[in-house]
């Protein structure tokens, strides 16, 4: 893992390393929570200056010297920690700019998440943090951790049962709970953290800052991070981006994924879900990881801070005593995306020379004939690592782990395996204890009980890595502001405004009466599709608004009549212009190329195939705006049906460019007028053996707010 | 749970609860595997009779009364553990069952798993004991454990580490090292068995006759189980369907789900796999569980095993004291076919009257106001016990259960809470201590400390509950050999014999010349389709065989001459029948009709539907025959594209009646010729408004053996 080294301090250096700390609403009692904040601080071990702050008017409190006001503290104070009851935390932080911190961490809760007068409140002390310099975290925050010094700012009842423990793991949430339930499930497992801060409701610092110092800070190596909102699309992009490229992996949690969750994350904070679809993109271009649950994180976590490094390729060797485990390890290879390249022949014979009953293949069967080969487990694991290019070795050793004395000279082979193959890594599942776990995490293995929990954290290791090879290009500024829309009302000005940005446009007129109709079905040629022509009607298939193959001039004729008396039938008010002519477009495949501009990460371009299947089975994929015509394929490519395209069961492979093209100029449309859109909906359009056309197109530009 | 007593001593009675048991070749040394087995025979406390046989003529073998021959123990002996080298083995089972044994356990290694003479050596072995009546387990088997008798069978060495413990749990595993992974996995987190069995290679007693004897067991609640293969699939479906019917779930693992997985089984059994989905559909007809991992079914199992009730329904009331983890659990339910009802109006009260700061919803979110109310916590599960129909109410308690002093209040509680709604299931997710755990486990509560994983166990207990309501009617025997198949070698030929089995086929003719053809048509009407008629020509559109809408008498002439042309020019050596000629279908959902013959589970029913999607998506499902209308509406049901059937988007809904006719003769047809068939393939079924067509229909042949 790089260590990258920050270039000046951090806005957020105040946060996670002070030097001097005064504890407004300290309490004596060290079970309550104002006392209990002091208490761990205390009983950290924290190396920096700790004030506690208490209008009672006590001298000590806790064995400290205590103070009536922030004023009477002498010396520089860094960080003002606020505990009292909500109605003086104003107070506490007038006194703390007063005083000259840099920043204040507020616990106290009953602001924004109880209604609008908290709120309201919580808006006034963002506005004097903001006017004085100071940054803030919370309200409602549960607290920062800080390993590496021993600062521990919190009141959490779970460090009465669990001792932090440090390790190169930071943690960033949103809410506290969420952060408890991590926080406990790692340490009940022996993982440590460098940094947990618990955001709360961000008045101030979010999440996406803290993950953006998080990626400087070189105690470290991984960042986890747990949001339920976000406020600033481009800040989180940015930060999960200086990630990636500082070599630390990202594991985001974000709740609200199926409907079932969005309703309840709508009942929970009063806000609605935003597109949940639109967080997995950002996160996928952006080189970050999103686990399915909280020990699913910790496992990618644990995986990769342990290895110290992401899969070199997503080739693995399996080395088992056990047939069937090794099939289970295959089955979840196939189903996650992990390749297992066969033995080659001199690393078949090199495991037959070694274990001659050994089924010498990829799984690599040691069969028990292992344990009466001196030192076997390590020379088979050897044979994988060094035949073949896998870059990562998993071995199945049964309980091997419960016996640490009969482990040790395993142990010590493979101690001299890793420092022999740095560039592979190595992972064993078996049964062991805490103790043996921890032996081989300090040589960099890491160790997993279940088969399949070993094969979900690989596979979260190679998504990562997978991702960093085609990070997000960050634009500099969130959206533009640049040229106006226009009228874009209607399926005519929809394609003409398209047509002009570079999409590919049929001929077509849109004609007022019959005889204008006949005139200009001469002149396109026949057949023709006529449609309706109406800024009011929106879905002219459910109207009865289109009618296809019109083989002559009579044709068109009558069907102009039939389609606005369709259209007078159905929607009687409805403004008509007339019907538009177009040539019929035959054979093809169908595709969707849309845009959906997110309140929070801006235009996002979406692409499906395949007519039907796009609905039925939500085969569509999304990608950031801007794209460039690599990302474009990427973003076909991300989509099942794009298989239709490329030459289905013989059929002839379809202009992939033309499609390349439309989503890029799609794409280059929804940038420069991100701020008036709300969506495009490209629907269909076909792609030809030469060329593609948009069919139909409807544009929706944003509601006034 | 049930506990459906035995009428009837049961066939694998003598294997689990010997009263007499002879080890034959029983060793001295404690750590050696012929010693080994004695050894825990002995520490477990077994309250059977032991006799160690060994031909070294010892008269005392770790304490006791040893023997040089089989003949020389006194009085009966039900069991003999054979654990001699394998050229031992045959003499050990001939003296074992001179001397009257009911059981052999075949511990010793080195048979069909080697090779052909292996092989030949264990059914000699299998010959001898169904002979003389006696069962056998294994060769290569791992042993027995029966935890209520104390009977230790085994010499794996996972027991040194770890004790093992009673519970109402069984399993049945065909590979030892499996049962050994699955063992200490469970052992490491407390949970115990009431029986364990490893089958090996099932020369005799498979793990389909463990399930049945473990669905009789009285001390066993719940079934887990873990298959490579299965000889026997009436055998399996039958154990399946009596463990269902007797109120015990089981979850039964299958690896070689995926290409990859399957490759990696091929390798290591040297067997061919068979079809995955084949199993997939029996466990689901028979009521089991598939879980995806070692740990998920552990998971289920302990869910089930506490609460001792499978749900009630699929419905979840959530408790929580954040948010964020409510939030998570709920989006994990939208996945998982969990429902969550809204709190109803008298619970929202109820909530409100106990905690007014509370969100009074579904998640009920307890707020940090809980703690401040004696009992809240308590109190709040109780109001949504009381209040909604849910079966389940799951509470997310964060790390209460690490103080155990602390949580007895609420423990006591929950008590009173269980005994009074003893019909709902209440699930903890929270951290605690092994002692916590079991506490809550006494008063049927599970207790997860990861919500995800707490999620996945009760949605596969609602999943085995749901299976229970549609269970497969089992027939009597598991493929009849009727009525012989005729020739079905043609496209002509294939449909004649499903029309006759009543399938709708269109009116054809085949033509054996251009004439012929001119005059079929004029009797037929327009348009027509023309295809070209071969047995030697499977796949039609390939050779450019199939020529639509001809529109008159010329055009179908000419359609003769280019299809046999093309056919010459395509397959210059294949047998020319002449041209199909049958009128063309318009509209309508295309659907894919289909039967597989697996050799274990005899016929299947496939139905897919939509055209490229079914292949694109792998969108079909599969059904036992015999099907009836119920069972293949379940079957139309499964399948995601079927709703392109029932009134896709304002379309007509098609004539579903018509779909579950064609589908039950097909069935019918299948079961009547399961012996000669290998395969049908009804691509594409024509399904329209009124009615459905067959367009097209390949019946292949069993290839003789």
């Amino acid at each position: 893992m790089s260590t990258h080294a920050p270039p000046r301090r951090h806005a957020l250096s105040p946060l996670f390393t002070p030097s001097s700390v005064a504890v407004i609403g300290a309490s004596s009692d060290p079970d309550r929570i104002g006392g209990r904040v002091l208490r761990f601080l205390i009983e950290s071990g924290f190396k920096g200056q700790l004030h506690p702050v208490n209008r009672s008017g006590a001298t000590e409190i806790q064995g400290l010297k205590a103070y009536a006001h922030m004023s009477d503290v002498p010396g520089q104070v860094d960080q003002a920690i606020v505990l009292t009851p909500v109605n003086g935390v104003e107070a506490a932080v007038r006194d703390s700019i007063a005083k000259g911190v840099e920043c204040v961490l507020i616990l106290t809760a009953g602001f924004a998440e109880i209604g609008a007068e908290g709120r309201a409140l919580q808006d006034r002390l963002r506005d004097m943090c903001r006017a004085a310099g100071v940054r803030m975290v919370g309200p409602n925050s549960l607290g920062i951790l800080n390993l590496a010094n021993r600062y521990f700012a919190t009141f959490s009842t779970v460090l009465y049962g669990l001792q932090p423990q440090l390790g190169r793991i930071a943690l960033a949430t949103q809410s506290g709970a969420f952060g408890s339930c991590a926080y406990g499930m790692a340490s009940l497992r022996g993982m440590g953290f460098s940094q947990i801060v618990a955001t709360g409701n961000e008045a101030d610092v979010d999440v996406a800052e803290c993950i953006d110092y998080f990626a400087d800070d070189p105690d470290t190596d991984v960042i986890c991070a747990a949001l339920e909102s976000c406020r600033d699309g481009h800040r989180l992009r940015a930060a999960l981006l200086k990630a990636a490229h500082a070599g630390k992996p990202v594991l985001v949690m974000k709740v609200g994924r199926t409907e079932l969750g969005a309703a309840a994350a709508s009942t929970h904070t009063g806000s609605l879900a935003g597109n949940d679809a639109a967080f997995d993109t950002v996160f996928a271009e952006c080189g970050a990881m999103r686990p399915d649950s909280i020990e699913a994180m910790l496992d990618i976590a644990y995986f990769i801070s342990v290895t110290g490094q992401l899969p070199v390729n997503e080739d693995m060797g399996v080395v088992t005593g056990s047939g069937g485990i090794g099939v289970l390890m295959a089955d979840h290879a196939g189903e996650w995306g992990i390749s297992m390249s066969p033995l080659s022949a001199s690393g078949q014979e090199a495991a037959l020379a070694l274990l001659p009953f050994a089924v010498a293949a990829n799984p690599l069967d040691m069969t028990a004939q292992v344990t009466s080969v001196p030192g076997g487990v390590g020379r088979t694991i050897e044979v994988m690592l060094q035949h073949g290019q896998y870059g990562t070795v998993m071995a199945y050793l049964a309980h091997s782990g419960l016996a640490p004395s009969r482990f040790a000279p395993t142990l010590a082979q493979l101690r001299d395996l890793r420092a022999r193959y740095p560039e592979k890594n190595l992972v064993l599942v078996m049964l062991s204890t805490p103790e043996v776990d921890q032996q081989l995490a300090q040589i960099g293995i890491p160790c997993f009980g279940d088969p399949t929990r070993a094969m979900a954290a690989l596979a979260g290791a190679v998504r990562i890595a997978q991702r960093r090879q085609n990070l997000y290009a960050l634009p500099q500024s969130p959206a533009p502001a640049a040229a106006s829309l226009g009228d874009v009302s209607t399926e005519a000005l929809a394609k003409q405004a398209l047509g002009e940005a570079g999409l590919p446009m049929l001929r077509e007129r849109l004609c007022a009466n019959a005889t204008a109709a006949a005139e200009a079905a001469r002149e396109l040629g026949f057949p023709l599709v006529a449609k309706i022509a109406s800024p009011d009607i929106l879905h002219k298939t459910e109207v009865g608004g289109v009618m296809l193959n019109l083989q002559d001039e009579q044709a068109v004729r009558d069907a102009f009549s039939t389609l606005m008396q369709r259209a007078r039938d159905a929607m009687p008010h409805a403004r008509l212009d007339g019907v538009l002519l177009a040539p019929m477009v035959k054979g093809g495949v169908e595709a969707i190329l849309g845009v959906q501009v997110d309140p929070t990460f801006g235009p996002l371009i979406l692409f499906g195939a395949g007519g039907t299947a796009v609905e039925l089975y939500r085969d569509v994929a999304l990608a950031s705006a801007p794209l460039n015509p690599t990302r474009a394929r990427a973003l076909i490519e991300q989509v099942h049906a794009s298989a239709l395209l490329k030459g289905w069961r013989g059929a002839q492979a379809l202009d992939l460019n033309a499609l390349v093209n439309a989503l890029c100029a799609l794409s280059d449309f929804a940038w420069q007028h991100a701020h008036e859109l709300d969506s495009i909906d490209i629907n269909p359009m076909v792609v030809m053996a030469q060329g593609a056309v948009c069919l139909d197109a409807v544009i929706t530009r944003k509601v006034a707010p």
